[in-house]
C-alpha cells in the first residue's frame, strides 16, 4: 500500500569531512539530470569529523544503461574524495531471508506487512532451527527451510545457511532466532543482519528476563532493534521504543507487551533499511528518517 | 549550558524545487571557504514541488564584515533561482518578548531556562495584562510592564505593544497569555509570535476544556505549540505531545498534567525556532530538528 | 499464551456511594469462601458520588451450581444496596462478532492474538459489507458473513445482522467497519459494541483525515477505541494512543502509522473489556487497567 | 493549586494475603463511620501471596482526639491479620530535605511546585556538599545547609546530616546529590529517600553516561526514580520514563534532555510518595497511581 516512488535512486555516503563535498555531490547529481527530492547530511563535528549524507534523486525514464552510467560517474568522485558509498533504485524489491526459531510474532507481523505491500521486498526463505512455524510459514508461499543447530552440528548448520543464501540475498532478519550467529557467519554472509531483542532500564542479563524485570518492578518494558555483530545485542542500535507497564502485569503480560513492542520496532528498523536510510558508524548509526 | 558552536551561519530556503538547486546553494557555501556541518532538505513533491533546505556551515573567524559579503554572495544567488532565504548566526542571541497573563509556569519554565543557558535568547521584556506576575520576573533581571487589556482598550493596548517592541524583538512568545492578538497587531509586530495552549483526542471547544475533558473520560492530554495567526489555535504546528491520564485524575490534575506538557513543548518550540530550525509551508511547517 | 487464571470470578458494581458498601461487598465474596486476588474502586466524589468496584476472586473448584448460588447470593446484596452489577468468569471465552468493511488489519491483528490465545475469545463470525476479506478469514477457521449494505438496504441488512447475532454474542467489535450502526441496531444486539478510529490533535472532520492532518502538519497521530453509541465518534473512551509522525510523513505514511496505532489500541481495549476492566459511566468509562 | 482534600485519611496495608482480609479491614473502617472515597488492592498470587491494600476515606470534622481512636481501632486490627499498615491525614502536609550537588534542574523544580502548591509538603532544609546554590534556595526562603563531603570526612560529613534532619523529616529527596548514602545513614535517618538518575537502553555503567550513551547511538534517553538502597542504583523503581533522541544530538543535548525526564520522573515520584501511593515490598513497588 505504501509504494516507492518510481525512477529514484538513493544514494548514501560516507566520508571525510572536507570543504565543498556537499557541493561536489550536489554537482554530480545535478549533471545527471535528476533532481533531489529529499536529501540529509550529518557531520559529527564542525571541522575534520566524518561526514554521511543521504540523496534520493529522481531520474524519469530510468533505465539498466542509465543507471550503470550513474554508478561510474559516482564512482570516479568516490575516488576523488575518499568517499564510501553505495546507489540503490528505492523501487527495485530488496530481497531478505528471515531467521526464526519458535516465536512467530516478528516473523508473522513481516510477512503480513509484505503480503499487504507495506513493506517493499521479497521474502527469499524462512529458515528455522525448529519445524513448528512451516505450515504458517508456506500459508504465505515462501520458503520454509528447516536446518536444525545444536552445539555440535553448528558448524555444518551455518554451512548450511551460506549455502542457501550467501549471495542470494541483500540483508537476513533474525526474528526471534534464538541461536548466536558466529563471527565467521556473519563475515561469510556478506549483507547486513538485523536482530531484535528485549531491552529494559536497566538491562537484565541471564535467563528469564522478563521474570527478572517482574522482581525489579520496571514500570517502561522495551524492544531494541539493531544489526547484529559478533558481540551478542552489542551490535549499532537502529530503533528502540518502551511502553508502560505496572505492578499489576506479571512476568507473561510483560514478554506480550515486549512482543507487540519488538513488532513494531523491528518493521520500523527493516523498513529504514529497505529505503537505505541507516547508515552504520563505528558502533551507531545514523538514521535519516 | 547547551552553548551554540561558534562561528557558525545558518542558512534556510524555500524555493521551486528545479534542477540543480541543491548543487548552486552548496557551491555558494563552498566558495565561502565554509564547510557545511549539517544540512537537511525536503521536497513536498518528487518534481515541481516547493524545496526547502537548512544548512549551518562553519566559517572560522567570521566577522562582520565577512558576513555582508556572503549575504550579499546569497542574495545574488537567490535572485537567480526565486529563492526564498534567510541567514543566521548560531551564536547570535535573538532577543525576544514573553507574553503572559496571570499562570506563570510557561514564563517560568522560560526565564530559567535562559538564567541558566540552556535557551541561547535575550528576554527583553515581559508584557502583561494583569501585575500579578511582575515580582516573579523582576527577580531574574527581566523588565515587567503591565498592559491592560478590556474589551474597550485593546486597540490602544495592542498599539503600546507596537510602540514597546515592534523592531526591538526578533519574536514573542505567548506563555499563556489568555487574549486573541488580533490580524492587525501580529501583522504590525512584524515577527514570528509562538504560542501553547493544551490539545485533546478528540479536541473540546468552548470553555473549561480539562473539564470537558474529563467528562468524556480522555486518556490523553495533549499540548501544542505553534505560530500564532488570526485564526485562534489554528495556526502551523511546531510541536505537540501527550501524556497519559486515568479517570482516577480529576479536572485539576489533568491541568497539572497539561501544565508540565505545556512547559516542555513550549521550550522545545522555542529552542528549534531560535537554532532556526523550523519554516513555515502553507498552513504547516518543516521542522529540521 | 496468556491464560486466564481457573476458577476466577470478576464482579463488576456500580452504585451510589453509600458508607460501608465494600465492608458489605467484602463480606459476602468473604462468606462464599472465596479470596479476593485483586480489585480496585473508585469514587466520583468524596461524598455521595457514584462508586465503582471491579473484584476478582478465587474460588477452587468452582461448579455451575456454585456459581448459581455466588450470583444468588449476590444479588440479594444488590437489591439491598441499589447496586448494579455483572458477574463473569474470567477463564470462561466469550464470544464476540467482527465487523469490518475492505481494510483487514485490525481484524487479522485480533484473528491472530486469538489463534495465539493471546485474547482468550472465540470469534463467531466475521460480518462485512463487502466479500474481499472471505478468504484471510476462512484461512482461520472463522466464519465470514458478506451482508451487503447500501443507503436503500441498510434496515433489511441490519435486520440480518441482528437475526445472525442477537443473543448468540458477548460484545461486537468494529474493526475498520465502515458503516454507521444506528441507534435502533445498538439497541437490538443487546450487547457492547467496541469501535476503532483514528484521532488527531486538533480533530478533523470530514473525508480523507489523513490528508487533512498531512495539510495541517500534525506532528502526532492518534487512535481511539471506544463504545460506539448512537452518536458516531463519540461513544465513552475506552483507550487511546498516539505516535510521532514528521514533515517528511505524506498522507500514505500518516495512514500507515495509524494502522499500527489501531491495531495495538484495539488489541488493548478488546482485553480490558474481556478481562471485564471497563465500566461505562454516563458517557466515559472507568478502566481498571 | 492542587488541594489535597480535607479530613481525608490514607492507609495502607500490607499483609499475607487470606480470606476476609479486604472484609475485615472495610468492616474496620465502615465502623469508623468513614466513606470508602478510592481504594485499590493487589496480591502477587492467587492463594498464599501477599496482599497490599491503599483506601482512602473521608471522615468528615476530623479531630487528633478522633484520629487516635482511629489508629487505636486500625492497630487492633492489625494485630490479628498480621498487618502491617501505615495511617496517613492528606491533608497534612509532609516535611521533607531536599540534598543538592551542583545541578540545580530537579532541586529548583521541586522547590517551584512547593511554591505554587503543587507539592504539597515542606521543604525544611536543602542541604548540600557544595556552597553554589545558596541564593537560589534563599530566595524561596528555604533554609540551605552546605555540608561539605571529602572521603575523609564523609562519616562526620554523614553525622551531621543525622544530627540536622533524623526525627524531623518524613522523608528525603535527593535531587542530584552526587554523593552515595552509606547503609548505616540509611539505616540511622530512618525515613524513606528518594533518588533520580539518568536511565538507558542498555545501561551504561561508568563515567560520562551520556558521552557513552552517544557513542552507542541510543535513540532513547531515559531517567529512573527509586528509593535509595545501599546499592547504588538499585533500588525499588517508582517511575521511569524515556524520550527520543536522535544520531543528531550530541553529548550535551542527551543530557539536556535527561534532565527534562529527570524534573518531570522525580516531580511524579514525590507527588506518589506524598500521597501515600507506593508500597516497597521486596525489591519493587506497589503504585497505587
Amino acid at each position: 500500500m505504501i509504494s516507492p516512488p518510481a525512477d529514484t535512486c538513493c544514494l548514501v555516503v560516507t566520508c571525510p569531512d572536507r570543504h565543498g563535498t556537499v557541493a561536489a555531490i550536489s554537482a554530480a547529481i545535478a549533471q545527471l539530470g535528476a533532481n533531489i527530492v529529499g536529501s540529509a547530511q550529518f557531520s559529527t563535528e564542525p571541522e575534520d569529523g566524518t561526514f554521511f549524507l543521504r540523496a534520493e534523486f529522481h531520474l524519469p525514464g530510468l533505465t539498466d544503461e542509465r543507471l550503470e552510467q550513474v554508478r561510474a560517474d559516482i564512482a570516479a568522485l568516490a575516488r576523488e574524495r575518499e568517499m564510501e558509498w553505495r546507489l540503490s533504485v528505492l523501487s527495485k524489491r530488496k530481497r531478505v531471508a528471515i531467521f526464526v526459531s519458535r516465536e512467530e510474532h516478528c516473523l508473522l507481523d513481516l510477512l503480513w506487512r509484505v503480503h499487504h505491500d507495506d513493506l517493499h521486498m521479497d521474502v527469499v526463505t524462512v529458515v528455522s532451527n525448529h519445524p513448528d512455524l512451516r505450515e504458517e510459514v508456506e500459508r504465505f508461499g515462501v520458503p520454509f527451510v528447516h536446518i536444525p543447530v545444536t552445539r555440535d552440528t553448528k558448524p555444518e548448520a551455518e554451512q548450511r545457511q551460506i549455502d542457501l543464501l550467501a549471495g542470494d540475498v541483500d540483508f537476513v532478519v533474525m526474528a526471534r532466532y534464538m541461536q548466536i550467529l558466529t563471527g565467521d557467519f556473519l563475515d561469510r554472509i556478506g549483507c547486513p543482519v538485523i536482530n531484535i531483542h528485549h531491552s529494559f532500564l536497566p538491562a537484565f542479563v541471564g535467563a528469564e528476563p522478563y521474570a527478572q524485570a517482574h522482581r525489579r518492578g520496571v514500570k517502561l518494558i522495551g524492544a531494541t532493534a539493531h544489526y547484529a555483530t559478533e558481540d551478542l545485542d552489542e551490535g549499532p542500535i537502529i530503533e528502540q521504543e518502551t511502553s508502560r507497564v505496572t505492578h499489576r502485569h506479571g512476568p507473561d503480560y510483560l514478554a506480550y507487551i515486549g512482543r507487540d513492542l519488538e513488532r513494531v520496532v523491528l518493521a520500523r528498523a527493516v523498513n529504514w533499511h529497505l529505503q537505505d536510510r541507516v547508515i552504520v558508524h563505528e558502533n551507531r548509526t545514523i538514521v535519516f528518517n
